[in-house]
Order: structure tokens, then C-alpha cells, then sequence
């Protein structure tokens, strides 16, 4: 892959990437068809990084499907699928920390994942060669850290943001659906209707974000809540008042899974 | 400089780099020099890095002379010298850790070191767009560092090392060596002869790392000896007996100044 995306480039060819876990659903297919028409040769890569995982968390469980992801980037019109067993050359022992943007939501409740994320992404752009790469707007945080880290190291690399999809019912997609039961995928809709009743609060008037927020947390039924909180889209710092740009970010279990939603808040 | 090294590379220019902290003396100039026929641009950065020095250390009178520099590199056909007052951008928070050839050594006696070096250099390679960049192998540790992050992370750039350049009597250039009185000097002196009596040994038969260290440190004339170690040139682990490529690397204090120097041993 390295050799090749070296060739492209000296063909002048612009490169773009998806990077992914794999398990395909609509939200990745519309990253790789938002950026088709950008770019010469489209690179979605599958990769469930190992780095990027707690000791306790779902990594052995981490869904796969790679025939359907196959199929799914083929009908995208994706020129390779990269699809390594191992994505790190024997030896590997480079990482790249972001500070700041990750010590808070996810990053308080997953020690080294966005580490984990940042050394990826840095090496899945050195490996593919990309001059553009798109991320979905679900994992928010993880948007602004690569954001920073593309940024503070002048990585060649535009960095696109790609809307998040929901189902009808207003679940965000996400692989991990696949790991909830009925009667959870239930509960689980409660993070996006917590969302909802926090923008309309917002069109009503209510611009505390404490208020908000527990105008939210009254409409949660998780098992176990990480945070739920209202933060400047970029610094990610917690907003006291919705007086500028603000978004709800929300994280919780329910059952032995782990869901995360985000929405801008009207400004 | 980013986006002059953007429109570089798109009317496909072969940018090199030279990264360094000032001061510049003939080992600089040999670095210039050498890259200077591969490539169609070539950038010398001047820049000393606060990321890389310790709280003890030397960073505020660390020498400087821009005036100097800027001629010596004008001299010897640079076509821009990258000379900011602040590298990094407000909020900048990313930093790029190598470990295992970081830990001993230098690292051992430098906490933080490293990382400095590994981010400064990544972030360098970003600005200047370079598709290749030229070390000194005076500091040898530092080449095998950005040897293996620029291998981890895939960056495209080619590493090259440089011969280390030594005055008459055998002391290697260093902008450090600006600090030292005549007497320190004379001492400075026995870093290289310990080496070479290092390597005279080994010529005579002995193969025993320990026994030829044990040569070299009866030469020292250092205030304060760091390390003295013989150890494999790649992954900078000590190495007991040479039957194999190896390389002696010392570091030590005269008076206020911390030197290094180090050799391949004939293998």
C-alpha cells in the first residue's frame, strides 16, 4: 500500500481516505460517497485497532463482517479496501498523544484510547498516502483530536467531517448497535430523545446548560451514564450558557454496551 | 512555509530538509552540502526547540548567531532558511513518543528528550513538506529515534545520516563546544581518544565489550561521565561481545557542558 499510494502520488493522483473498524453500516457508505467525488483513488481502510482498546473493553468482541464490508465499499465505489491483519510494521513502538481535547467525555473514561486513535490515523495517512480523509461527526471527540493532531504536526491532510445517520427511529449507527438486545435497542433510543428534548429546551428559551442538562438526564434510561454534557464544539471546554456555538455530547451503557450521541445545540 | 511547501510539491519539486538548531558550524555545512545535488528545494531550519531541553539544562544560553548562520547557509546554496521565533502554533498539544531506542542512553539522562526531538522533527517534516531529511550521525541515538518513527508512522520521508565531522585534534563540531575554556576543551578531547583507543583495541583482538570499556573510561577526562557503552548501531542494545555490527557511544560533562561522541567499532 505504501508503494502504491507513493506511485499515485507521483502521478499527481489525489488520494482520499475512509478509516474504519469494519462491521460497514450506512454511516460509513456515506462517508466514501461523500468523498468519491473528490478524490482520484478512494482508500477505505478496515482495521480494528488493537491500540485503541481498554483492557476491559469489546475488542475481542468488536463485531466483523468482511465480506460485507467488501461488498458495501465495492457498490460505494471504493478503489481499495485495505484490510490488514496488522496494521504496525514488528518492532512498532511510536505513539502520538493528543493533550487537551482528550481529557474530558471519552477520553476521562477511556484512558489511552484517543492515543490509541491519534497513532492510527497518523500512521493509516502515512500508509495511504491521503491528502484528504473523512471522518463520521458521531465520534465527535474523536473529530476534534485528529483535527489537533493533523493540525499541530502540519500533516498534509484535509481533514472533512461527515454528518452522522440515524435509523428511523432516531438511533445513531454504529457497529455496536449490533450488540443490543430489543428491549436495550429501546432504551438506547432514550440518548438521541435526550438530545431532541434539549434542543427544542434550547428553542424554548432555556439557555442554562445545567438546566439542560438535566432536562436530558430525566429522559435517559441507561444502565450507567458517563457523562452528558454541553461543550464548545471544538475546545470541547464545558459551556456554561448557550450564548455561542455549543453541542450536546452524551455517553452511556446500556447493558455490556457502550453508546455515544452528539447534537449542535441552536445558536 | 506550509503553503510555499504545498505548491512545491504540486509543481512536483523534490523538497529537502536540514533540520537544526543554529549556530552552524562545518558539520551543518557538510549536512547542506550533501543534500544539496538531490534536491530541487532545500530548507534549513534553525530553530532551537525548548520541547528537547530539560528544566537543568541549557536552553537559555544555549548559543545563537543568525547572522552567521544565515550566510553560512546562503554559502552553501539553501534555498530557505526557516528561522521562526515560535514553531509551534497557538494551542499547539500534540506530542510523538518513540520508546524502546529512547530509553537508554542519552534518554536515561535526558527525560523528555526524545519526545521533544520526535516532535519538533514531525512537525518539521509537516511545515517544510520534505521528501527527504539529513541527520548528523553525531547524534547517533537521535538518527536511530527518527529512523524508527519516520518508519512507524510511514512518513514520507527518506532519513539519511551524515558522517560526523571532527576539528584537527579529533573533537567532534558541536555548537556546545562554543561553552568550553581552553582547559575543558583540552579535556573534551579525551571523548574522541577514548573511542579510538576503543577501536585500536578491538583491531588488537579484544572482542569483550566490557574490557573495552573499561579501555576507554581509563582515558576519560570527563567532570562527570553520563555513559560509555558499546551497543548494537540499530536498536541501541548493549552488546557484550563483537561478533557483529556494533558502535561505542559516549556521553559525559566538562565543567558545565554535556558532550557526546560516538563510533562504529570494526566489526
Amino acid at each position: 500500500m505504501i508503494e502504491q499510494s507513493r506511485a499515485w502520488k507521483r502521478e499527481k493522483m489525489r488520494i482520499g481516505l475512509v478509516p474504519t473498524m469494519g462491521y460497514l453500516h450506512r454511516g460509513h457508505v456515506s462517508l466514501i460517497e461523500a468523498l468519491r467525488p473528490h478524490v482520484d483513488q478512494l482508500v477505505v481502510s478496515v482495521y480494528v485497532n488493537p491500540l485503541q482498546f481498554g483492557p476491559n473493553e469489546d475488542l475481542a468482541r468488536y463485531p466483523r463482517d468482511p465480506d460485507g464490508d467488501a461488498k458495501r465499499c465495492a457498490d460505494a465505489g471504493t478503489d481499495v479496501l485495505l484490510m490488514p491483519e496488522d496494521l504496525y510494521p514488528s518492532g512498532f513502538s511510536t505513539s502520538v498523544s493528543v493533550h487537551g481535547v482528550t481529557e474530558r467525555l471519552c477520553g476521562a473514561f477511556r484512558p489511552g484510547h484517543f492515543e490509541g486513535v491519534a497513532t492510527v490515523v497518523c500512521r493509516l495517512f502515512g500508509v495511504s498516502g491521503c491528502e484528504v480523509a473523512i471522518f463520521g461527526e458521531k465520534d465527535w471527540q474523536q473529530l476534534q483530536v485528529i483535527r489537533r493532531m493533523t493540525r499541530d504536526l502540519a500533516l498534509p491532510v484535509e481533514i472533512v467531517g461527515g454528518p452522522l445517520v440515524r435509523d428511523a427511529d432516531g438511533l445513531a449507527l454504529s457497529s455496536r448497535n449490533a450488540y443490543l438486545s430489543p428491549d436495550e435497542r429501546q432504551r438506547a433510543l432514550s440518548l438521541s430523545r435526550a438530545l431532541y428534548a434539549m434542543i427544542e429546551a434550547v428553542n424554548g428559551g432555556e439557555l442554562d446548560a445545567a438546566r439542560l442538562v438535566e432536562r436530558g438526564r430525566a429522559i435517559l434510561q441507561v444502565d450507567r451514564l458517563d457523562y452528558l454534557e454541553v461543550v464548545h464544539p471544538e475546545t470541547l471546554e464545558p459551556v456554561a450558557r448557550i450564548d455561542g456555538p455549543a453541542r450536546a455530547l452524551v455517553a452511556g451503557h446500556v447493558g455490556r454496551t457502550r453508546l455515544i450521541d452528539n447534537m449542535a445545540l441552536p445558536g
